[in-house]
This record gives structure tokens, sequence and C-alpha cells, in this order.
């Protein structure tokens, strides 16, 4: 089976190698979970690797996630460099809307050969539904769409309490091919960052909460480190 | 009493034989609890044994059904000859409906002799549904049409919380012949995957909760080890 | 003061004799608790004596009311030789109305004699009603037409929650002259099904919640032993 | 100040004497808590010391009630007796409405000089209230009403849930002049009945959760006995 | 800063001399908290000491305010004498209306130099409104005409469980300057009476939870002891 | 980086060395729990060190607001000096409208030079708008509309509950830049203040929970120190 290194240290080994290639996760964090760091380090590795990328943004504009990716990595010094080469694009559509997004996705695997793709967020289209199954239905031919095209994505999901305990499965947990979830934990006199892989179609993977941080060098996960 | 055998290790031993043959059973799970996998070793091991096998997919399409199984157990190598020799088949509705399911799995039993059935799942069926009561009547008037055909039935239903001890009772619970139940139980630093017979009209059966796990020789249920 | 024996093994000791003639009893509990054999081994005991009784099936039709019967008890091998002789009856009412359940109720009692009844289940009816206080008024008119009617019955009423203690107060809880719950409770590895005696007007009656199983025998209360 | 000794053996003591003449008060409990037993022990004590006592039905027929009364207490073989002196009288008034109660009050305190009385339920009339603030306003009148007449009440009120814990305050909470709490404790493997002022305008009183029983010679509240 | 002592025995103590002078304090608390008792105690205090009072009743009529002082401390023997010499005031607004309440306490302000105000609830006044933001502005409309007016306030506000841990916040929470609880906490066998200081602005308090009883010689708070 | 000191002692250090310079800080806290005292404090200590600063209050009056600095702390003894000198403003604008704030604001940096600012609160204007995202995107705008001035800010935003464990993500949470939690934590016998910062775009931070007071010397951030 075809792998996408995700390059995040430590979650490939999780993965058994990797995400499966065309395969479309979800990654779901509360504020401040490391989300954005997440998708960043997927889409820097890739383009590191000569695999170009896409950022997706729906609420923030290019120039504020362009601005976010340089002051949370140093290591980012070179991201100038690679969105000037085509290996990293940012673009944020004009409208609100899946099929807005697979448009603008399909041009820019034509237009660049796109490998990797981050949709931040599905919680603002989400938030334009009236119905669940209205959401639902459309979530799910923006994914057959994407299954024609050649492209990982993942998919940011806002999650709307810290307990892990009392997480509600929502309609992308069970549309969307894998879910990552990323947990700022309450241990009484701090915050604990932890992640699993919760799901993840057409692999097995380690079930696992295992404990990571975001580190000037990137992000990195401690796999075999307990969080309790 | 006429059994029908899953064929799934562990679990024709908690059910005393099987399912008693004609039932309907809901399969419950959360999202990678293992739903998926559980309906294709049915269908697999029927098939194998002889038993043409329908699998009716209410929201993916037949394509990424069939991808699913090859990519999940490498047995399914020989899927592609049970599906050539019409022992495996995969249909997708034309419409969102209890009555065109019906009539499609009655086509099929008619046609190539269908005798164990997968229905995927009823949560979709069920969104659409404006009341309680009107989508039970319809559930149960469905249930009646199946029960004039010689089929066992299994239908996915998704579950909402990934704690057993929230569990509500859905209209499904009370409707269908049987329930069992897939956990991906929460055990602090990881996932613990178990099963549980929780309603089977017609047999005695186990009431322990026991481990399972998805190996790429096929859904294992480990009947009297612990889960805690 | 008059009593009705259940004829169920234990129960009796319980209610200090039997249920009160001419009570009108609900019997709370979820899918696969045990609901419908209790009910059928009140309806085979008390026809084993001598009293005639009706089962009311509001949502079952009569034949799958007795394969149910048959395939859960062998010793209901003789069920047929009751129903013949009159001694047992299974009816589905025309409408899910109280009013009508009532009459098919009456008219039984007046060709026939009966002295029990079944009533499966206030859930059903429940559903069709807008508001709490017109279901209210409405049962208990109902209960009102029932003692006039010289017999004692047991209502079906689902359980919406596994957890015992969060059983919430219903409309029947008040109205019923009587309640006993059955439950399937949640020991960790396993389920233990239990039964109480929550309310009996008319006498006193066991608090203990005592263990319970379905035997090929007949359904058993085990008075005297722990559940925990 | 005037007391009205209720009778009830213990209640007195742990009111400092009984409930302060003049008084309205909510007697809470949830379905076979004893609250209909407490009623009418506190009518029977009154009648049996000469003071006349009128029960007001809202559901229940009067002769539904005198029955139960009969069942309930061996002792109240003198009930008939009570009612033929006219020391106990049962009413149910044309309308569920809190007006109509009142005038039903008002006139018998003047025909036959009623000086205690039960009204049973506030629920019943409750739920046919649109808003909270309407039913308050209206439950407000009423109290102001009977605060002219010299009579001493007591007002049955459904709670909704058994977990002592979960109380949350109701209307009647705040408004009545006193609070009884009625409960039916969940002690693992068997209910425990228990009995608490919760309030009481115009007396000091004990504070302490006491057990009580509903004995064949009435109802008993253990005063200085642990419930834990 | 000049400060108005409550002259609750613990009180004053616990908010560093009193409440800051002009300031608007609401006081939580659940049925038979002893609301009422301290709202008596900080407007007899105030009479003894030449400050006159006032209290403002929105739910009560004025005869039942005095004859609940009367029943509820001996001490009140006097409470008719401060009464007929002005220093204590009783009044009813003719309607449950916040503008009204501002035009009663402004006008006994002016011709009786009240220096004290009681209003008892502001439960009844939210009641009426629609939605959570116009009770805010009108409450916070309110305080500010309050602030033109030479007098401290307190207002009763009705919590709506008896849980502590489980206090949500309510719009007065935000809107009043400070907030005393006053709790009837549940101990297994008993209910123990406590209050805190949980907001006051313009001083620094005691952040403890104190336990206090209404004796028959008042209020009274144990600073310095423990509630558990 | 370029980072603004907040000047309150131990804070500094939690952010190492600040809040980045032009991010836009949610600051959440329930009634009392010090939301206004820290603000005050980030704008004396701004205005100290030549840094104008700008409160924007939606609620209260200006007089209000002033009046509470000074009875807050001691220290602002030098507050009138402040507002005299143009280093400290405080505005209330004539609409409950964040376009209305971005107005003030804008037109205060150009005519004083503003460079830090207090908006107080985000709770007021939420409560007007009538679904999420509508709020959702106003509030991003006026985020985008920020970040094109040169000025950091604070909003104020009311916590709906006591409890840490139950914070749910609002939307402030995910939209703004980050977020500092003032907690009145329940320690059985009393409150425990306590400071933590939850997210902050573009630094490092520490993820402790730390004690502070609210000292007649300003606010302490007491760093190192446990709350448990």
């Amino acid at each position: 089976m075809d792998r996408v290194k995700t390059g995040i240290a430590g979650l490939d080994e999780m993965l058994n190698g990797g995400i499966p290639s065309g395969r479309h996760v979800a990654l779901y964090g509360g504020p401040g979970a490391g989300k954005t760091s997440f998708c960043f380090e997927f889409l820097y590795q890739g383009a590191k690797a000569g695999e170009a990328g896409l950022y997706i943004t729906l609420e923030e504009t290019t120039e504020d996630i362009l601005e976010n990716m340089k002051s949370t990595f140093p290591m980012f010094a070179d991201t100038q460099k690679l969105v000037a080469s085509n290996k990293l694009e940012i673009v944020k559509p004009d409208k609100l809307d899946l099929e807005e997004v697979a448009n603008v996705l399909e041009d820019r695997i034509t237009s660049n050969g796109i490998k990797r793709a981050v949709i931040d967020s599905a919680t603002m289209i989400r938030m334009s539904f009236g119905t669940e199954i209205e959401y639902r239905q459309t979530l799910f031919e923006f994914l057959s769409l994407l299954r024609n095209l050649d492209v990982t994505s993942i998919t940011t999901v806002e999650a709307t309490t810290a307990k892990r305990e009392e997480m509600k499965y929502d309609i992308e947990h069970f549309v969307m091919d894998g879910i990552i979830n990323l947990y700022n934990l309450d241990r009484e006199d701090r915050r604990v960052r932890a992640l699993e892989v919760f799901k993840m179609r057409g692999t097995d993977h380690s079930r696992d909460l295992v404990p990571f941080k975001v580190t000037p060098k990137g992000f990195k996960v401690y796999v075999g480190e307990k969080v309790f």
C-alpha cells in the first residue's frame, strides 16, 4: 500500500508508515491544541521531500497564515523559499462552500501537482448548514470528489470540550477516513498535550494516547511515553 | 432451531451456535469501532460456506466498499472471485428509503438466493425522519417485510458516544431482534476494543464484555479474556 | 385481600402473596431486559391455573408474539393447547389508541372471562401524544375504565437508559398502581439482570434489588441473593 | 405560637411541636415514596383529635381515595365512621383549577369547620400552565386566599428524580411556607425511605435526614436513626 | 472608604468592616436558605443604629412580611416600634417593574432618608423578561439609577440548585457590585447552612465558606469555623 | 519578536517576555474573578511605561470605571494624573457594535497614539447576535480590522461556570490570538484564585495553573506556586 509520510516525528511510526495514500483525515482539537502547527508540519515536511502542498484557509487570510507559520517555527525560515518555488501554496477560496474548496483543490492539483492538502476548518463550513443530514450529505459528496483526485488531505475540526471522556461523535467522525485527536488535557496544576490516532481506514495503527510537544524544531510525538 | 453461523471466531460460541436464522440484528458502534470489518467478515464467511450475501450501502459507493474490503483484510484476496461468482453482491439503492432497501433485498433473494444481508447504515435512514414515531413505525414495517423473506441481516447503527455507561436506548434497540455492541473503550493511556451481545431474541447468549481485534486474518473475539 | 399469584418464582414472595387483585402494574425495562418473558410467564402461569389471559400487542403481530413465546420457553410446548382452549389469547387492536385497548379488553372479558391482561407497550401509545398532560389524562381515564373491569394487568414501558441511578420518573410511575423494574446492569465485564418492586399500592412489599434469570424453565427471581 | 400536631410519630418532634398553624406545606416525593400515606395519617390523626379534615383530590376519584385509605392502613377500619361523622371529607373539584380548589376549601370550612386540608397534587395544576410566571403568580394568589382561611394544609408535589443530590428547586419550593421531602433512596441492593424537613417558615426545625416506614400502625419517622 | 456595617455577627469581619457604601449586593440562596432572615437582620440592625431601612417586596404582601419578621425573631418585638417611628418601612410597588422599584426607592429616600434597602426578589422581575439581554440592560439601567441615590441595597435572587459545585453564573452575578451566597448544603444525613462572600467590588474580603445559623437572637456567621 | 510587557508580576515570565505585539487576547473569567483588576493593571503599567492605553467600556459608564479603578488599587492615586496627561483614556461607544468599537479604537490611535486597548466585554456584543456564525464572522472581521492597527488588546469574556473542568470552548476561544483564564476555584472551605495561559499564538508559554492575588499593590501571579 502507498503511504504518505507525515514527516511528524513519531506519528508515522504510530501509523505503521504514514497515512494511507489518498485518504482524508480529520484533525480534531480545541483552541491552542496545536492543530495549526500539525498542519504546517505536514505540509512543510512534504514540501521539503518534494511533494507540493496546499493550505486552504476558510477563515484567516493567507497573510495571517504565512505570518503564523513564521512565528511558530523558527525552522520555517525557509518557508518563503518554499512558497516562492511553489512547493507551498496558501489559498483562501472566494466562498465558504465545499464545492468551491473542491474546485480550488482540483485547479491547484492540475496546475501545480499538489499532493498534500490542508483544509482549515470543517467547522466554518458546518456552521453554515441548517440540518445535520444536509451537512453530512454535502461532506460526503465532497469526499467523493476528493477521491477522484490524487491527493491526501487533513481537515481541521474544532473540538467543543476539553474533556477527552466527553467526546461526542460528530458527523466528521463517521464520514472521514481517519481521525487524529489532539488534546490539551487538564492535569490539576497544568495542561498536558496528547495525541491519539482514533480511526484510520485501510491500515492498522497504534491505539495509545501519547504526549506531544510543539518545539522550535517542529511538532514531536513521544511514542512510548505515558501521558498519565 | 436453525442458526446462521457468523463465522466470526468466538462470536458463535457467545451466541450458542450463531444468530437464530431469520433474525435481524443491529450492530452498534462509534467511528473506527470495527462495524465494517464485522460486516465484511459476516458476509465473507457466509460466501465461503456457500451462502450468498448482499451488502446494501446507503452512503458509500459500491466501489468504495469493495476497495475498503480489500485494504482491510489481506485474506480478501479472493473477494473478487466471490463477487464474480455472485456469492457476494454490493448494491447501493437509488433512494435513501427503507421501502427501496426492502425491494432491493427481495429482488436479490429471488434472483440470487441471498441468505445474509448487511444494511449500512440505519443512521442514514433515521436522519431523514422528522419524528421518532414515524421512524419507528417505518422501521417496524420494514422488519415485517423482512420477516417474510428467508434472510438473516445485520444493520449498522452509529453510536453517538464513546462511553459505554452512557448508552441511551434508541428506537433500534427496542425494534430489532438482536443488538451487538462494539466499543472503543477509553483505558486512560489507550483505547481497547470490546464486544458484547446485548440482546438476542430467540436464544440465550453470553452477557460478558469481551475484547476483540481486527487482524489481517479477520475479526477475532477473545471469549474468556477480560477487558478490564 | 384478594391477590393474583404471578406464578413467577420468587416474585410472589416479594409481593407478600401476589399482585393485589384488580391492580394495574407498569413493567419497566430496557431492550433485552426480559419484559416479554416476564409477561409470557405471567399469562402462562395464570392459564395453567385456570385464569384466562389476554396479550394485547400494539406493535408486533400476533404471529410474531406466538413465535416468540415458543422460541423463548421450551415449556411453551403446550402454549398452542392453551391458545386452542381459549386460555390464552393474543390480540392486536386495529388502532393505536387506549380507548380501543379498553374496548378489546372489555370485549374479551365479557366473551371469555379474561382475568389477566398484558398491554405491550405504553411507549407506543405515549409516542402519539403531543403533550404530557394529554397523555396523563388519557392514561388516567384508561385506568378508570379498567378499574370497572375485573382484571389484573401488566403494561410494559420502555426504559430509556441502562443506568439504574439515572431513572427519571415518568407519567406511568405516578399514575399506575404498581411499578416493577427490570434492569440489565453494567458490572464492568458483563451485564447482570436484576428486578425490584418499586411501588405497589395496597400491599407492603420487598424493597430489595434481586437477581433474576430467564431459564428454559421460565422466569426465576432469586430472592435473598445479592446483585452486587 | 399555635401549632398543628401532625400526629405522625417523630415528625412533630422534628418540627418542635408541629406545623405552625395556618401554614401551607409542600410534600415532595417520587412515585411510591409515601406521599399519600403521609397525607392520610395527617388527616386521620387530626380527625381522631377532633379536627375535621378535607382531602381534595385532583386526579383520582373520591372512591379511589377511600379505597386506598382502607387498603393501606388496617387502622383505617374506623375511617368510614370518621367519614360518616363528617370528620373526614374527600372532594374532587369539578375543575382542575386553583380558584376552584379555594372555593371548595372555603365552602367546607364554612359548612364543616375544616381545620386540615390536603391538596393532591400541585403537579396536576402545574401541568396546565404555559409559563412559569403564570403558574407562580396563580399559586401565590391561591396561597393569599388560603391565608385568609383558618386552615393548615399539605399539598403534594411529584418529584421528578430519585436522586436526592439532583433536586432542582421548583416554584413550590419558593412560594410555599414549608417543604417536607420524602425520598426512596437507592442503597445499592435495596431502597431506603427517608424524610427531611427542608424548609418551614415561622419555626426552627431539625435539618436531619431520618428514615421512615409506613407500617400497618401508620406512618413512623425514626428520629435519631441514621439513613446511611 | 465609607462602609455600611451589616450588623450581622461575623459578616462585617469577612467584609473588612462592612459593605462599601453605595454598593448594590445580590443575595443568592435556595428556598429556606435564610435569605429573608438575612435581609431582616440587615434592616433591623440599621434601624437600631439610626439608619432608616426600606423593604421592597415584589411578591408577598407587606402584612406577610411583617408577620414573618415577628415570627422569625423574638427580638423583633420592637419591630413594631421601628415601623411606627418610620425607621423601618415595608412597601409593595403597584407594578412588577424595575422602574417602579426605583421610583419607590427614590421617593422614600427623599421623604424618609432611607439608607438601606432590600429588594425581594430579582427573580420575580427576571421572570417577566423575554430575552437575557433585555433583562440585563434593564437591570443595568436600574443600577445606574440607584448609583445616583445615596443608598446601599441587597437584592435577593433565588438559586436554582442545592449543589454549590453546580452554580452557573447568572446575569446578576456580573452586573451587581457584590454577591453573597447562602447554601443549604447536603451532608449525607443532614443539611448544613453556609455563607460565602463571592464577590464584592471596592473591597478585599474573606473567600472562606463559613457556617451560619438563624438563632432567636438573629443571624450569626461563625467566622473561623469549618463547614466540612 | 516584539512583545508587550503586561507589567503584571509573574505573567510576563509565563509568556516568555510578554504578549506578542499586535496580538488580541481574550481574558476569561466569572464574576469577581479579577478580570477588571487585570485590565486596569495592564493599562496602568503601560501608561507608567509611556504607552498610552484605552479602556472601551460597553456596559458601565466611564465614571463607574474610573471610580472602580480608584477603589480597587490605592496605587491608582495617580490614575487621575494619567488620565489628565492622556496616557489613560476611558471611552463608552455610542453603540453596542463591533464596528463602532473599531472606529473608536482607530480614532484614538490616530489622535493619541494608543498602544494598548481593553474591550470590556465581548459578552455584551455576543448577546446581541442571533446565530453563532454571524457573531463569529463579525468578530473575525473585527479582528482583521484590528490587525491593521498598531495595538495590542485584551477583550474580557464572561465565563458561565465556576468549574474549570467544565469549560466549553466558545467562539472567542478559536478566533482570538490568545486566551488567559482567571478562575475562582472551589476548594471545599474557600475559593482560590488561579490563572492559566491557555493559548497564545506566536509564542511558547507556560501551561501551568498558578495562583494569583489582587493586592493593594496590584495584580500578582505567583509563578512556581501550586494551586492544589
